[in-house]
């Protein structure tokens, strides 16, 4: 088994840390998409939609999602569950992981290709160019700075994103918040719910991976 | 137990069809999104995002998301699965499904929503007003273009999106496509692998939910 990271990447971080929250080490084969390793021919035989992660099983199959391989990883071992453990909590951590991801995760991305002049023409991952937007670039920014807001909302009374236990929601939320800095945005000061929890959860050892 | 649904809408119909696979009947409120009840303070007190599907068990938890309440109907009733039976088939579902989503799902609904002259102010869903961008609309018509060629050569191969087994990821893809009719976009007579799997799958009883 072999997984096909990038250190600096943003996208297979969730699934570091998700691996190390569960104590699994898996070896992984270092991409550089700096330049532009995923375009090759022999990364895009690997992955055709040109992206990592990439988990590929000692069959052969490959699981070219972050949260595909999550999946797998929790399917495979239980312990600590990352993605809850009964119908209800299942339903509420995909939910909420969702959402981190729809209203963070991909609205930094959204802001940081269709702005960055070294991304011209790369507005989205994968195989195709599409130019960038400027008034997306914008957009992105806007609702990052709202979903700061709805997450410091949400954690008033709450420890973790679902409740008492952190899950994989937290971990998004987590990747999405240090991304944004890329962008130059920060948690702001007033957020203090949000800080509070920012904290907790990037003091955890496996915030490093 | 009820499902906040909205008949003619496309994302609930994820749920309904996934639910008419499974055999499982959930009583339903209709919410009327053509005159805009999403944003009565009714509703925005069952779902504060103001969109549908909604799912509420009967000790009032509430999840607001088409995916989370398949988790939570795939945990309760695992027969037939439809999100995968051991590690490997669960990650794959996930992937796959994911990309339906983002290439086909979202693509349809950029197109849409950053177009239709009803929809002015509301590019995207949710408690938010967010401006139609126009070349956004542009794109998500070539993405959907890309999405049913992509569909194309991979269905070459295999019966259903996961191979012999019909799954969530079908049912995400299938409802994509003829959410792309809102667009006016239809799968060109050159996909022909495609056009068979969509007959396969438009036929099941399932599609009429």
């Amino acid at each position: 088994m072999k997984l096909y990271d990038c250190a600096t990447a943003p996208s297979p971080r969730r699934v570091r840390i998700f691996l190390a929250e569960k104590g699994i080490v898996v070896p992984t084969v270092q991409v550089d998409l700096r330049n532009g390793e995923q375009f090759t021919p022999a990364f895009r035989a690997v992955n055709p939609d040109a992206t990592v992660p990439v988990l590929q099983l000692d069959d052969g199959t490959r699981i070219a999602d972050a949260i595909g391989i999550c999946v797998y990883f929790e399917a495979s071992q239980r312990d600590p569950p990352l993605m809850g453990n009964d119908a209800r909590s299942r339903a509420l951590i995909t939910a909420a992981q969702r959402r981190a991801e729809r209203d963070g995760f991909y609205a930094v991305m959204e802001a940081l290709r269709n702005a960055t002049p070294g991304l011209k023409g790369r507005a989205l991952p994968g195989p195709d160019d599409y130019e960038q937007i400027p008034a997306l670039a914008e957009r992105g920014r806007a609702r990052v700075a709202r979903f700061f807001a709805a997450l410091d909302e949400e954690l008033a009374g709450r420890e973790f994103l679902c409740g008492e236990r952190y899950s994989i929601a937290d971990i998004t939320a987590l990747v999405a918040i240090d991304f944004a800095k890329w962008i130059k945005l920060g948690v702001p000061e007033s957020c203090m719910h949000l800080r509070r929890w920012y904290d907790a959860v990037a003091s955890r050892p496996s915030a490093k991976a």
